[in-house]
């Protein structure tokens, strides 16, 4: 993961660790927000992304690389593959927030869509990297990829540190898990007195119902969420395997807590917070995380919003 | 000004000083962004207020403080005020963003709110501060609301180095003009090479002109302009004194420009921005700076917008 580090500190520096007075007095704990909606591509994904293609020999460079997702590793694939001169097609749902697509369109890549419900996207990325010769760059379920995004735990061990303090709990966003698997084995390494929690919205939970179960459950079918960076149905193999041993337990939060949090990131933090990057920070606003006397860091795992739902939440809750 | 950052070290830590790698792309430059958005309180204002009432003595800090403000000064009196314990009074225009007002009242200060084309915000201020021996605490034309508001200066000229950037060019957003006298006193101390400029409203550019006429002058009456925080009808005399020795010029925005620039910080910087904070990134983003080549900062002053009119500013500029 230092590698990792050392692979990045060219390109990104590290996002801040932000602290706010006014959440810190509502929730009587000492709070630190890891901003990651100030990464650059608006998420965390930009960082396995790098730290995967960055790695690649000059033949398969040469080829290209093909992903899918619904938007954020998307653009961080979209944006690294740029960055090093390569071609990139990332294969999304046609029903992904259009700022999204958008992004990773202006990054350069070429996007195809899929439905949802009727097309496979591995079968079209499959299809797609044969055809080509290209790489398919996976979402989470990649050492390489768990590294990248485990530089933002090493961050936030150095800048906990910097405020004199060694984190009580540390609460990440969870879809396939990579990056709350990276954080987790830097937290380990750097911070080992620090519980990490996993964060998750209502009916997407599969990670924190597989922790007590034991083994990787999935999530039923036919339920939605406004947490569209959140959507995968069950843990990936590698990731289950480090965050099983690693994790202390989860939290859930429904889409009207996590509208009141991007709200609430808006209004009183300055933030922009996409829904699931918001779902740890939905969990303390809406009392799910004892944060008394304690100091607790929430990753805010990424901003990219579509600007008409950002505006519905802000106008939906425009009190504290 | 050391001895104001030496004051404010142990109540709020450095602001970050953020890079976007899509608006160095946009621009041809690299831009640094100072966010003063995320202070607490919401703008740069605490750093001045909290300088000031620190440094009255007992029997003044038992009579308590007044002030009169459209909202950013107002918070940050009347946060210092409770965090020293004090009492505080704030005189407020009637049409002041109501977000500017609850948040001023939640600070625990007693806001008395006037008609801003009928009344004296002076003479009311006055009158309860003769009435209860309250102290009060100008916007910008006192020395230590200076030094307070400057050490946002050193912060920049730290953190520029830290990126190994000596800075080409400053820009300021600017009133009564405290906040970037104390920048352009802080910069000509610790970064010399750096030119600040001011960057101002159409219509409320009372400082370039100013500048240019080599004495103050007033603002037209009867003129409006979106950025509440930045309708002061001319510069303030001492720091005329000093921005009139230290600074370069100045550049004006529209309306029409600032909802673009606090659609842009939202939707790509992923950080909310008040109109009045937005007028630097305005200028830039109209192509009123020349950034190519060259290493720029700007302040971003503060982000304490109405949430109904941030949203309407993303609805109205929903892309790039």
């Amino acid at each position: 993961m230092l590698a990792a580090s050392e692979r990045l500190a060219p390109i990104i520096g590290p996002t801040p660790l932000l602290r706010s007075r006014a959440l810190d007095a509502r929730v009587g704990g000492r709070i630190f927000l890891k901003a990651e909606c100030l990464q650059y591509t608006g998420s965390f994904k930009f960082r396995g992304a790098y730290n995967r293609l960055v790695q690649l020999d000059e033949q398969e460079r040469a080829a290209g690389v093909v992903a899918f997702s619904s938007g954020n590793h998307a653009q961080g694939v979209a944006a690294a593959a740029a960055l090093l001169g390569m071609k990139s097609v990332i294969v999304m749902p046609r029903d992904a927030p259009a700022a999204k697509i958008d992004a990773t369109r202006g990054y350069g890549a070429e996007v195809v869509l899929y439905d949802r419900w009727t097309e496979s996207r591995e079968g079209i990325s499959a299809a797609i990297a044969a055809e080509r010769g290209a790489v398919l760059v996976p979402p989470f379920d990649d050492p390489r990829i768990i590294a990248g995004q485990g530089t933002t735990g090493l961050e936030l061990a150095r800048q906990a540190e910097r405020f004199g303090e060694e984190l009580d709990a540390a609460y990440v966003p969870a879809s396939g898990g990579g990056l709350i698997a990276g954080v987790a084995l830097a937290l380990a390494e750097d911070s080992p007195g620090t519980a990490v929690y996993v964060a998750e919205p209502a009916g997407f939970d599969d990670y924190g119902r597989s922790l007590e179960a034991g083994h990787r459950v999935e999530n039923a079918t036919g339920i939605s969420s406004i947490c569209d960076a959140l959507l995968s149905p069950t843990p990936g193999e590698i990731t289950f395997e480090v965050n099983s041993r690693l994790l202390a337990g989860g939290v859930t939060v429904s889409d009207d807590e996590v509208r009141r949090a991007v709200a609430y990131a808006a209004r009183t933090l300055k933030l922009v917070v996409e829904p699931g990057g918001a779902v740890a920070l939905a969990a303390l606003l809406a009392g799910k995380i004892d944060a008394r006397g304690k100091a607790v860091a929430l990753v805010l795992s990424g901003g990219n919003i579509d600007p008409a739902l950002l505006a519905d939440c802000i106008g939906a809750y425009p009190e504290p």
